[in-house]
């Protein structure tokens, strides 16, 4: 069962590999870099948001999530991904799951709160991993009450 | 001094397998998934809470200490884990530095927030690394007063 | 464009290499360690924390920032680095972007949070890789308004 130096070496790399695709999430997103997050996606991918946002399928579905519902109802965020675990289904795909944070002002200005976790299934195809399938779980999604958030002048 | 390639992947491995294990905590817990929790632990390990909590010896200690003093103390709760920094002791021991924020609800309902240091130890025995030791040192542990946090309906 | 194994490994320990810095970034500044926190910049390195703090170069305008201004303004911080993307520029530098959250108490006992984003430019000199340049652009530094932060007694 040893696995080769090259073996080895190839499962570091798709480990970090990996944790780029889930911090391009996060600062193509937060950043408004449409091309930094359509990237981390393969074409027939699945975003399933969940409630109260929904599903999207492809390409077009992810911008339209994002283009359309999602940076319109931010005026400023900031994900930060950690905790990733990867679980090996084959060669050529894995499961992942991390927790994300979210700290922001909603459109109106509100601050918000997020925690959520990621269940994924990130696939290898000629050689390059994308995320084929990524579910989004909320322990909460909430304002801070009371609260303003802004940067020093 | 100069290492083979072999060492440096090996060493590589390590340090991959040890934010495994510091993942696989704020997993475990969150999820309240006990397997995923109690594996990061060697048997004889000692998880040094601190006031209010106490300290706790061995898998013993540990499931008693998760099952029937912090679980029943949060609804729900998401820990996140950054900056692991290590320091070698020995081929099969280092030590361990990082930071974990968490975020979630008391039993009560009440929003809280903590922000606390983990001091590791890590060793590895037949191969397989695993928490010998962890001490928390808390920044904060508080309520979010005037917020409350919950998922989207 | 065939990488050998020692160039791959390399690359992988360069990565792991530059996580520590922004890891020491941290660890450093909230413990209150200088000489983890002046062992990431390069002599010449430039700080650019911006307003309301401003800019600061080299060793002595970093040990200036942090125990002049930085430490005094709070009584106690974590830091939590996430989001590591780095893109190569060549053998010996990269450019990288992430992504911090602070939470603590200015030193008027006020809680207060930050969402800020690092870019950096670390550079490889004599086989050692550290901070030439980091600028600091934030999204919020706020109160947390009627929020006590707080250790267990």
């Amino acid at each position: 069962m040893a696995q080769s130096l090259e073996q080895r070496v190839d499962m570091l790399e798709t480990r970090l590999a990996l944790q780029d695709l889930t911090s391009d999430y996060c600062l193509g997103f937060d950043k408004r870099d449409m091309g930094r997050f359509l990237a981390i996606w393969w074409s027939d991918a699945v975003w399933e948001i969940g409630p109260p946002f929904g599903d999207f399928v492809g390409h077009e579905g992810v911008v339209h999530a994002v283009e359309d519902i999602l940076w319109p109802a931010w005026r400023e965020s900031t994900h930060y991904t950690t905790n990733l675990r990867l679980t090996s289904v084959s060669t050529d795909a894995l499961e992942g799951i991390c927790d994300v944070y979210c700290i922001g002002n909603s459109i109106d200005g509100q601050a918000q709160t997020v925690a959520a976790t990621y269940t994924d299934r990130f696939e290898r195809r000629d050689g390059v991993w994308k995320i084929a399938r990524r579910k989004v779980t909320m322990q909460h999604f909430s304002p801070l009450t009371g609260i303003t958030l802004a940067a020093p002048q």
